[in-house]
């Protein structure tokens, strides 16, 4: 199976930016979730997805290198792609660019377990809602 | 019915200072919860303690002066004033003094309403918690 | 003179919404930022702008009336509004509405002053940049 | 060189729970901000002690590992870790507790690097006054 992969811009918030200029480095993992929730809404799995379908699929690891810095004024591309496996997790992995430049400015990843919603029971296995979807999505790409 | 006042300390985060070096105007919101929640939990009247009686109690209102700057560093106090009313409301003022300094920073408002937490319905009366709360508090202080 | 309004689209964000599901009221301030500089990029009046000539504009006042509730899932449209006044000051006034019914969920204003942004001090005269630009953007609309 | 641990507490604050009632996992980068911060503020090595004497220290990697969930209402203990290296780094490990119940809630770790104040130059040797301080805060522990 193939990885899919979607942009996503967003432009530096005026109060990201820290004493230094530059956007804090806690604001990238909130841009990870703007890429995540970009591809969520572009291939139906964002968290309302799951949880109409009886889970929530909370972060168990994240990840960030960073490379470069962004300031107030910039605008950043997040790309976001999933990759699947067998495992019954949810990876994704991150990068984000300087719109302007293209520079690789940091770059990382996320990992989500399901949960059942209603009593929190971890899901040993891919829950069937999440097959179908994977089925369905990468049949298309 | 006289007013009962919280005095809390708070610190800077390094992530609260903008570009400029000052903490941006919209963390004070927080720093006003902050001595909200300091006067909840020293007084019974925290957002947990409304749930527990079955009523949230949302913001329908908030102002902010700003006269000082804070900076990372420093340290701040918050003081929350509780003042009792007839309507079904809750009003706290708040005064943000520079712990160093003791000079005033900033100060505003918030008015809470009462909803009932399973039907959203807003009460146009004070609920007999709060009425409860209100005597119980008074008498003490 | 006349009031000039920039409309502009938000996505709430999952870390936006609290514990009972509904837009924590301090990213309200955020949204009204949010607006005023869709306005800056428009008429070239953001933070920049004023930085390259010399002057920072702090916030003095905000304020917020809330009506309704945003939760997640949700978009919402900020419209910023300035309206020129004989005094050194920048006010705009915002109304949030739900994007998908148009409904008004929140409206408030902030005020803004000119310091010098390299001795800190409030310039009692509106300065000629923001007075060019007054002439420059007014006479247009 | 042994390794330097400070514990610090930090109250879940009501803003920093989602609509699932759990912390958001973004708000535990800020709270391992909180425990080094609470290092530096200990030993003499904040980013202001750094920012006298020239220096920035920026965050170059983080990751973060969730074991268990926090929610509005808790408290949580920070132990940041720091182990002296040979190499121009500074790298804290985490421990995140629950503070009623003492369970691990979450662990990881940052690395920051020095950068010249003046002119954003990489150190590629750990500057001096970096060296003094392990020598100074190493031989009292």
């Amino acid at each position: 199976m193939k990885s899919i992969t979607v942009r996503t811009e967003v432009d530096v918030r005026f109060n990201e930016a820290d004493p230094l200029g530059i956007v804090w480095h806690g604001h990238y993992i909130r841009y990870f979730e703007d890429g995540r929730e970009a591809f969520g809404k572009k291939y139906g799995c964002s968290y309302l997805d799951f949880y109409k379908n009886g889970l929530v699929v909370p972060i168990v690891k994240v990840d960030c290198d960073y490379k470069k810095s962004l300031r107030y004024g910039d605008s950043l591309i997040v790309e976001a792609t999933y990759t699947p496996s067998a495992a019954a997790k949810i990876v994704f992995h991150y990068h984000i660019y300087h719109a302007a430049t293209n520079e690789l400015v940091a770059k990382g990843s996320t990992t989500q377990v399901f949960l059942d919603k209603d009593n929190n029971m971890l899901q040993l296995a891919t829950p069937p809602f999440f097959v179908e979807w994977q089925k369905r999505v990468m049949s298309k790409e």
